[in-house]
């Protein structure tokens, strides 16, 4: 079969059924559908297609499997194999492997690799989750200042199988201290006699190992960069993040940001094998702590029985009134919870956004009062309708204002914003909208 | 100044005040910083600070700017320097402009452009907006079969600056049908006599003009592509997307989904500038629409006034179940539209995954029934609290299987999955909540 017959299942999930001529399949196929293939087989089945492959074909297709399955097939391996395949692995890949293995089988696994992939991973497996340092790789290509260009692309084509990219180069000083960096492409443009010193940027932009994963891939979005050289305290170079890794841990924090705004604790797997274990125990937490949240407007509701009773026509309005200020405060939170996310808004932006939130709240509030005075007439006539419709106006506005600061306080107190989830800022807006209600209409029904 | 100092800032929003020695800052600033400090000066000094650079730097810089601002420039400037400025500027990009000016400016912008130029603004602006075709650039590198690879790096060297990437270039036939493509990697391993024909990849991966430009983003990163290259309907090379285009189209994609999930219509602003008149016309749509859908509620409300008076106690607990109900809908619709968008999901997914969802949803509601329990005891004795339980246990269910199961509706419907927003969500289980709620308490408090 032809790459392009595989097309449309390339963009797609994986194939519903194997392809018409397997061993073809298996022989030609990119390596990414390869992998995406394989995913959905039986484990064994799995091993034997992988061994059949040749080593770097078998590296590259191992390495595109999901990390559970990657874990899960490392476990059925004979040691030596996984050592084997282990050891062609990019340096970021083999980490992320080996993060996920048990204390025992990562001991295993260290024992019957080569001293420099082991001192390698050990390296490399240090930094904190969500660090530059644990999304970098160790397969970048460093040049001599004093080379030329001749000598650079010789240099490189020695390089290249055990780097990630030649595209660009790191030039590194005695200390091992990152002074420059080049793109092949400059080099292919220069005179062959050019000193590297000559023609390299002697600025390159670079982060610490412990940047937080987000700002680098901002930066490398930010300056259109293939990879962002990363360095220790000393200024040393200890690793490059490639733009396709940082792309990939911008995903995962945005697939994030979509959970904990739903009120999902974060969680990794894909939605599709998660479990129920996994998905009860992420989503139990906040819905049961919203609970008590909600008893705030029942205390309120219970406070103003009374009125309930004297008035029960206005508990026709209480889910419209309670609902349309939550949804004005998920509008306002969720916006900028994604603003403060993608580097749009940041922390001290609070004070010039809140006048214009204030405005555009009082807009939308006064708008939906006037579409509910009608129905308030209709319901409860002219005194109820007046109730009704103040009450919108300034649950509304409440309610904006709550989910449009909630997320700059979270961020404030160094949590993540996306926890201001709709969720949250409805139960909030929902306590205060009932409090609201039934004092206006206590007052102004002059109970 | 060096551009570690400037670090802290890149990766952060614009720099609070003009760095220290401006006049070195614009000379030696990453064109990236020194378009995001311009950004925030009054337009006439932007315009005299650009027209100051060389004028590769000022293309640079001003294709940096967002296109707001760049439109805004274009406006101020003399037709002559606009057309030098448009004519170095990348196909892609020049089109996103040339997209943002009236039919007026674009028709002067045209008569002032070379003729070529000319015509590719007009074959590029000719793509519908969110395709392949839309985002792709003409500033590709193509060589022939035929050539040895020392004919390919020199050919390159003469393409470079008009490419946006040397790094992988196109084989063509006589008919400009892509055959091939080959990294500049292997170009520079292999021995300079071997003809491009012998090691090229012969099944390059490539989309149609019109293959949506999520699909095209998503093929990127399932490839590791730095460019995609695109083909119209007879198989000739017309474009090629690059990584961080593809990258760039994705993340508007994905704020467009947290708009649409927080029931606001999508805008393309950045947040900080987004003007009142756009934040109100884009919120209100829903806001209102949803008033409507909470009236069912209301009117369930109404038709049960008897029981309500009855129990008055039952108003209580009104808005702790129609909120838990909607608040479980809204985590399984989030979580769906993200698994949809991701493309972790697809439409056929729906029946293997219904199964797994009432169950979670079946043990979250039990759980949330015993949670409750207590408090009803407390609040209205025994014969309430099993209202309370027995409603809390299928609300929950109720909101997470049509929260789970509306994003697969809509984008059956070819419309947006993110369109299942938590308030729309919460707007359908609120209505469905109501009348669970008060029919039990009717039955159950045999009234």
């Amino acid at each position: 079969m032809t790459e392009t017959d595989t097309l449309p299942n390339r963009a797609g999930p994986a194939p519903d059924a194997p392809p018409r001529d397997v061993a073809d399949f298996i022989e030609t196929a990119h390596h990414a559908d390869l992998a995406r293939w394989l995913k959905d087989l039986p484990r064994t089945q799995v091993w034997r297609h992988l061994a059949g492959l040749g080593p770097e074909r078998r590296v590259r297709v191992f390495t595109n499997m999901d990390l559970d399955s990657q874990a899960e097939l490392a476990r059925d391996m004979a040691p030596a194999d996984l050592a084997a395949l282990v050891s062609g692995m990019g340096g970021d890949d083999r980490v992320d492997l080996y993060n996920r293995l048990t204390p025992e089988e990562q001991a295993q696994l260290l024992r019957d690799l080569p001293a420099e992939d082991r001192a390698d991973i050990s390296r490399l497996a240090a930094h904190a989750e969500g660090t530059a340092g644990a999304i970098m790789t160790s397969g970048y290509a460093t040049l001599g200042a004093e080379m030329t260009v001749r000598e650079a692309i010789a240099a490189l084509r020695v390089a290249a199988p055990a780097s990630e990219t030649i595209y660009r180069s790191y030039i590194l000083d005695d200390a091992a201290r990152l002074i420059g960096s080049i793109r092949l492409h400059e080099l292919i443009l220069a005179d062959e006699a050019t000193p590297v010193a000559a023609i390299m940027d002697r600025h390159p932009v670079s982060v610490s190992v412990d940047t937080d994963q987000e700002e680098t891939a901002r930066m490398i979005a930010h300056y259109d960069l293939l990879a962002l050289p990363v360095v220790d305290a000393g200024g040393r170079l200890v690793g490059i993040v490639t733009h396709d890794d940082a792309a990939d841990a911008m995903d995962a924090e945005t697939t994030e940001d979509f959970q904990r705004i739903s009120t999902v604790l974060p969680f990794k797997h894909n939605m599709r094998e998660a479990g129920i274990g996994v998905l009860y125990s992420r989503r139990i937490v906040w819905l049961a702590l919203l609970v008590f949240g909600n008893l705030f407007s029942g205390a309120g509701i219970a406070y103003f029985e009374e009125t309930i009773l004297a008035y029960v026509s206005l508990v026709f309005f209480l889910p419209l009134l309670i609902d349309s200020s939550g949804n004005a405060g998920s509008q306002s939170a969720t916006l900028m919870v994604r603003a403060l996310a993608t580097g749009d808004v940041v922390l001290k932006d609070w004070g010039a956004l809140i006048g214009r939130e204030l405005l555009v709240a009082a807009l939308l509030g006064a708008t939906m009062a006037i579409v509910v005075l009608p129905v308030g007439i209709a319901r409860g006539g002219a005194d109820v309708a007046w109730v009704v419709g103040l009450t919108m106006f300034l649950v509304v506005i409440v309610g904006s204002l709550v989910g449009m600061s909630l997320p700059f306080l979270l961020s404030r107190l160094r949590l993540d914003p996306a926890t201001a989830s709709g969720p949250l800022v409805t139960t909030i807006s929902d306590a205060v909208g009932v409090i609201v209600y039934f004092s206006i209409a206590t007052l102004v029904l002059s109970l």
